[in-house]
């Protein structure tokens, strides 16, 4: 059976190195709380609030390393709450998505796209992608068992040599599963 | 093919007759702001506060009639907002789950048990049961369709004369299969 370890991901939010200094003033550097599973990604101290005509979120995690472009990880229980209807889209595919105001200590951030429900996936690295024979944006399905089992379908493949074997899906999908950080999931096909 | 149509259940609480008069007064009376798909249910005017030493909820929809005991029924997602771990449980089964504070317009109460996340299940009518070969408490494995596309197992059938046919879930397991109320889901087994 090909297993993968599960990571539940949170709300979070990546930003320019342009919005650190305008959210945390000149020259600020995140500082570190605690190292992901992929190799160079890490929770940040920092956070901010996320604000919209119609709701508002408060400590949202930064995730680093600053990335060439904001973006905003929320669940659709989150978009609820904030009153907007993001799209399920991979990482950095932000094109035509929503914005959203960012506040933070120094400043303030009105970001004109960056709002996504992350598409559910697994970081394979290369090996691993290679043993099993799965490719790059392949679309998998995958099986949790429990007392709400569940199987996800479309979910999607990444793959590279500076990934560590990882699927991640979000709260409302950890929540539907009853599954946690840490608990295995089964790739059927 | 087996469908039937899905009902998104966001959170709600039953009340007793003797918690509705201390809620809101002696002599009080539900007012009905919306029948629901079970013949005789309906979603109430009136809301409630729910109460955690570690969090709140405020408006949470009460549904009528009043039931012999009082039960909450909340996501994966508010008890965390709420700091309590309740079970995932079948409707009425509160036996050892956690207690609440109920605040109304007129006094509060102190819940010692009834705080339950919803076991996903399919309300059938006798008929559509029969039809399908499906008897009351089996566990059925039901497909959602589209972006988010799962299958969710371990849905209880509860058969009856007195309902109407209908899949309850969740928001968190609506929100992870990408569904609203009134999508279709396909009885697989």
């Amino acid at each position: 059976m090909k297993q993968v370890p599960i990571g539940v991901s949170a709300r979070h939010i990546h930003l320019s190195k342009e919005h650190i200094k305008l959210l945390f003033g000149p020259d600020y550097e995140l500082q570190v709380l605690k190292e992901l599973s992929q190799p160079g990604q890490f929770a940040a101290k920092e956070t901010v609030t996320v604000v919209t005509p119609k709701g508002q979120i408060d400590k949202v995690r930064i995730l680093g390393p600053a990335r060439s472009r904001s973006q905003l990880e929320i669940s659709r229980t989150d978009a609820f709450t904030l009153g907007i209807d993001p799209p399920v889209r991979e990482s950095g595919h932000i094109e035509g998505t929503p914005g959203i105001r960012v506040i933070g200590p120094a400043g303030e951030v009105e970001l004109e796209e960056g709002v996504i429900v992350a598409a559910r996936h697994i970081h394979f690295h290369t090996d691993d992608a290679a043993k099993w024979g799965i490719t790059d944006k392949q679309k998998l399905t995958v099986r949790i068992e429990g007392e709400r089992a569940v199987t996800f379908e479309q979910v999607i493949a990444r793959v590279s040599d500076q990934f560590a074997l990882d699927m991640h899906i979000d709260t409302d999908e950890a929540n539907a599963a009853g599954v946690k950080t840490g608990d295995i999931g089964f790739i059927l096909s």
